[in-house]
């Protein structure tokens, strides 16, 4: 099948799956999506069926190329995903329990070589390759969603760390004796406030601990959410605007910590939260800089992802794929 | 003289500056000081009367071996030393202000390679060329004396971050607002709580807040120091036993996060608190374990320095050398 297309340019398969849906889609070296597509991650049985009806989806779009010759590998971003192992790990956010060998089970069904890593690396390659952090030996991809995600590069290489688990920021302890984290247990966790999810109870908290008049006190609690009070914000409501202040004050103080760890040029922002702009992206730098040491003031900068949303899961994926063996 | 020494194992010389004594010593690749000495790094109106006088103690020590033909290199530690530069960069401890490019001078006077690090680097690559991590690929290196310093390997090599000053674990904010200290001026970082003054400081905070009977209260408040809170605590002082408690609570909490960013096989801890063994070890542990996620969970192992301390610092300085091109 190689031989039909001698010469033609290799492409990619990126896949990343996510708690509710999986994408998928065809990349070219420069970052272009050619073909991609979407099927839900629920509703099968087992793994097994699942991956079967992936590559029943996938199929055409490689067909579309040209055939399986101009694929040199598939990356795959997984919540939870292993990039040593190609295993997901008990990934509380899927429908399937413990240990998953999800690099093999692709592998054997499409009959091509692939790269698994979590999500939130799989978002750090995509920027190093082709977005915000393009040419950056040193930066940390923070992903702002439901949850809070990370990905940090060093010496121009992710930090997999020794049993490819690095880079769990989400749960980095900011308020010890802090905010209780439903999925983990723990208390004070950056996750508990950063994250769409955080900007909801901090909402309600300083609801409840004040009288102060706000928009968002005509909005029943169960739904509000960060897109509620962003337009709040929008509005000139001032207690909205003390939300994404006292969560920039978090995430700030957090960026501060990463910095001294590993010094990086940079830190992507990447999802929902970002869309708030200034309103977040102010106070956070304020307070990251408060915190930060003379000899790292004044040098990180903070940049927002500027991938097309819908691609840049895909993009991200298939950025594993280029380096297989 | 090369050829004088033609066939010979090549030697390397490290050079530990601190902020009162300069140790150095000439070592071969198996990590043996053939030859060491000191001297004060105080009492120099200038950096360049320092490393002459520098040269002419280490001269001596070079003509044992058989003079410079058989030197590699010259491995620098030293505060704020900045690997990338070869400068030491406004350096609190020192008697040299400003940015001091440190290595150059070094090179000039002895006619050697010289590469600079900071002295918590250092010890990072000497533990894992001489050490307890050596063959480890993956660890944090903490050194707990006077200050707090850290050097992080990973994926094999140490970070540098994008300007030379990644690591300073030291001043990462562990309690927000918390103890305030002198030299940054932020407060409640790892360095403020976890240091031998940060020992000294919990001490007397807990001797003010309380009633309790210790065998503290009986030593003037200058001259109470981590030695004398380890003393009465292996007398069996609960007080003292408390502010160890107190001070493994919050390296716990520290080294949690610090696993969750680079998930290192093993944390090696240096300097003179680890002194006080399981004082301080055992509640590090159990908040360290406390503060992780399962994932991460009994996995990472707290290791302490078995190299001499006397040796420690040259040979540490001294790994730098063997990579010099």
């Amino acid at each position: 099948m190689a031989s039909n297309n001698a010469g033609m340019e290799q492409l990619a398969i990126g896949i990343d799956i996510g708690g509710t849906g999986t994408k998928f889609g065809i990349v070219d070296r420069e970052g272009n999506v050619l073909f991609s597509s979407e099927m839900s991650t629920r509703g099968f049985d087992t793994i097994e069926a699942f991956i079967e009806e992936l590559h029943k989806k996938v199929q055409p779009l490689i067909d579309n190329v040209g055939g399986t010759g101009r694929i040199r590998g598939i990356g795959v971003g997984a919540p939870n995903g292993n990039f040593y192992t190609g295993t997901i790990e008990y990934a509380p956010n899927l429908p399937w329990k413990g240990i998953i060998p999800l690099a093999k089970l692709i592998q054997d069904e499409f009959k091509l070589p692939v790269v698994l890593t979590n999500d939130a690396n799989a978002a750090a390659l995509g920027e190093m390759k082709y977005g915000a952090a393009k040419d950056l030996n040193d930066f940390i991809m923070i992903t702002l969603g439901t949850g809070v995600g990370s990905g940090i590069v060093a010496n121009g290489n992710l930090i997999y760390g020794h049993d490819g688990f690095a880079g769990e920021l989400g749960h980095v302890i900011v308020i010890p004796d802090g905010r209780y984290h439903e999925g983990t247990g723990k208390k004070g966790s950056l996750e508990s406030y950063a994250s769409a999810t955080g900007v909801r109870n901090t909402a309600i908290e300083l609801l409840e601990n004040s009288d102060t008049p706000s928009l968002l006190r005509d909005i029943p609690k169960n739904e509000l959410d960060s897109k509620k009070v962003y337009d709040a914000a929008m509005a000139g409501d001032q207690l909205a605007k003390d939300i994404f202040d006292y969560t920039g004050k978090i995430l700030g103080l957090a960026l501060a910590n990463f910095v001294m760890f590993s010094s990086p040029s940079a830190i992507v922002l990447f999802g929902g939260l970002t869309k708030a702009g200034d309103l977040i992206l102010k106070p956070t730098r304020e307070h990251m800089e408060a915190n930060l040491i003379q000899v790292f003031q004044n040098k990180v900068k903070i940049l927002v992802s500027h991938l097309k949303e819908s691609d840049a899961a895909i993009l991200g994926a298939s950025a594993l794929a280029w380096d297989v063996q």
